[in-house]
């Protein structure tokens, strides 16, 4: 069943599998949920693992039931412990859904993308309600849970609104009616205990499936954009192509099969090739391509290999850079070169700037003060030959 | 200092003594806040040990705080675990209350009692608020309290509902400002962490001051209704008077102290009395008038007293009277003599009770359809010479 192969290509957790299996075999319209956190207003390639999986639902023929969490966005940590979650203003909220959605379109088809909001079934709800729905679970059946278990164990401090939100999450697939619900890893729980929610509400259990957690540039962590080791979904097509050329070579393949669409047959080939001695650049610069093509069409991939290629097959680059750690955050351009070593001053990194002496990865920059958001991979350069690459800090707080 | 040897009488935790001694001391009018739970429509002596305490601080001044756990009681158990705690009508939850106030205030003053209902500041809280409510508690907190450690040793089922009613109770106290909750010592830990909850949203924390679980008529279990162990404060004065007669002796100066306000000298006399060799009928005697004084009027203790002296010391009632155990749970006076062996079958009950035969507690009871809720100590008598006494049964599921 050719179908099937789609639907469990790069799958972790495909619990209940036959079920999920046959009822995607069964010609069905199924309800396929997502929940997204609207804290932040960016995608990046991590992102699109998941978001891929709900697009081979879609061109399945099912319905994609996106849920964007603005209602726990708005009340934040009301415990205080968490710097990460602040409460959010309803503008904020929306203006971050807003930018995320022009984004996750890249991916997702517009047109069968049911988009839904928590605050539609969340801001009504009166305390009697929530009793009645933290009726339905137990206190065992939380603290099993992982991540609760392993903070107990070390007295960490757990909020007890904390145990509510898997109940909420739970609610969400009650709410729009949700058959499948796909998610992360590191989601198993809560998908798994949405079906406990449904069936207390006399619903049919959804199906579960979760997809990997995709590793960043560095190779070694999740890719996240704290932690500067992304590929945003907006990134130029040159910036993208040259961070994806910084990619260690052992996770070619994997981030073919997670981030790009080709057959399994044709990763299978680049695999064997590597194997029986092919260099990797090949396919690595094969990889940078079909990302590039993916995010900006067929036409911006030779324009974004050029570009790399001018700077490094041509002699234009070392092929040693020197490395420079830059901490996360926004800064200018100026800024930037500063603290990079590249200029002694920000009126000399506006001179080098003016005189179009500046370029980033490829691309001149010309303006001193526009912002700049440090990505690993990143390639600065100024004049001929003073080349730095951008690096994620060793050390993060 | 009188005033503090008042409050302090019987007190089993008075928490942050020197805070509330100073405050009592201060002349300050103090909000005193009890929560009662309306699930029932009756009260019993049990009850009146905490409503004792109230009425002191209420004669020093202060303010009683009665709040109506209504919002509770219409939700019941979710979780569909507890038999006791299904959801009551609004109708119900109001009949249940209005019965009770008719019977507090047989102990409070009418006159400086603020009832409240928790519904006030529960109806209109929403999600929002709960999550932000959960938010200022941790899952550490709830989970050290004594019943809840227990249950999850003992694997017994926690519904996650149950963890915010700490909190709720607590926000009661925010509600209305309490300065002191009183509770049995049962409630110690839901009174302490009113405190968290106060201190949370910027008060200053309440003092709290426990009083005792009073043992029922059968001397071992904490006096219940459904435990048939109990002296209600609605007891006919002859009912109460011989129900307690039959208190174990050793409990005597317990009550004297916990359901009398005879001043510990008097009660410290008869302590001594009944060392020395005093008859404990006496004592008990004394007791009973007491209480029957307290609840129905100097005017109601000797004709209680004397109906059942007449009973017993006239020869009416033997020494030796035969001892049965009956459930819990309402019947007619018909099915009660039937199943006291009193009567072959409820047609004969009825022909006994037509003609005058049939007497309770001393006072003839004619309608044999009448409904008839067993009582520890109630005793039958059918013609002259027929006596049963009630038991709670030994062993209760």
């Amino acid at each position: 069943m050719l179908e099937w192969e789609r639907i469990a290509r790069g799958a972790v957790n495909v619990e209940v599998e036959p079920h999920l299996r046959e009822a995607v075999g069964s010609g069905r319209k199924l309800r396929v949920k997502l929940g997204i956190d609207p804290s932040s207003p960016d995608i990046h390639l991590g992102h699109t693992v998941v978001l891929g999986k709900l697009r081979d639902f879609q061109d399945l023929g099912h319905t994609a039931v996106l849920i964007i969490g603005d209602f726990t966005a708005r009340i934040g940590d009301p415990s205080g412990q968490s710097a990460t979650r602040r409460p959010l203003e309803e503008e904020e909220v929306e203006a971050n859904a807003a930018t995320y959605l022009e984004q996750v379109f890249k991916v997702l088809d517009r047109d069968t993308t049911d988009v839904r909001r928590q605050s539609e079934w969340f801001m009504g709800m009166e305390l009697a309600d929530v009793i009645r729905l933290a009726g339905k679970a137990t206190l065992a059946q939380i603290i099993t849970r992982d991540d609760f278990r392993k903070r107990l164990e070390a007295n960490t401090t757990i909020g007890l609104h904390e145990l509510l939100y898997p109940l909420m999450q739970g609610y969400d697939s009650v709410a729009v009616r949700a058959d499948v619900e796909l998610g992360g890893t590191d989601q198993l729980f809560n998908l798994l205990f949405a079906r406990d929610v449904q069936r207390e509400h006399g619903l049919e259990p959804q199906d579960v499936l979760t997809t990997p957690l995709l590793e960043g540039l560095d190779g070694k962590q999740k890719m996240s954009k704290s932690l500067g080791n992304y590929v945003g979904v907006t990134d130029a097509p040159a910036a993208m192509y040259g961070k994806l050329m910084s990619l260690p070579d052992e996770l070619i393949t994997r981030y073919m099969r997670l981030v790009t669409d080709i057959p399994e047959s044709e990763v299978a080939k680049w695999e064997a090739g590597m194997k029986a001695g092919g260099n990797p650049r090949d396919a690595k610069a094969a990889l940078a391509r079909m990302v590039v093509q993916r995010f900006h069409g067929e036409t911006a991939a030779s324009p974004a290999e050029e570009a790399f290629q001018a700077q490094f097959k041509r002699g234009e680059v070392p092929d040693e850079v020197e490395e420079r750690a830059l901490a996360e955050g926004d800064r200018t351009v100026a800024d930037a070169l500063v603290e990079l070593g590249l200029a002694s001053s920000k009126g000399e990194a506006r001179r080098l700037a003016t005189q179009r002496g500046v370029r980033l990865n490829g691309e001149t920059v010309e303006d001193a003060e526009a912002p700049y958001q440090p990505s690993s991979g990143d390639l600065w350069q100024v004049g001929k030959r003073r080349f730095v690459k951008v690096v994620a800090p060793a050390e993060r707080s």
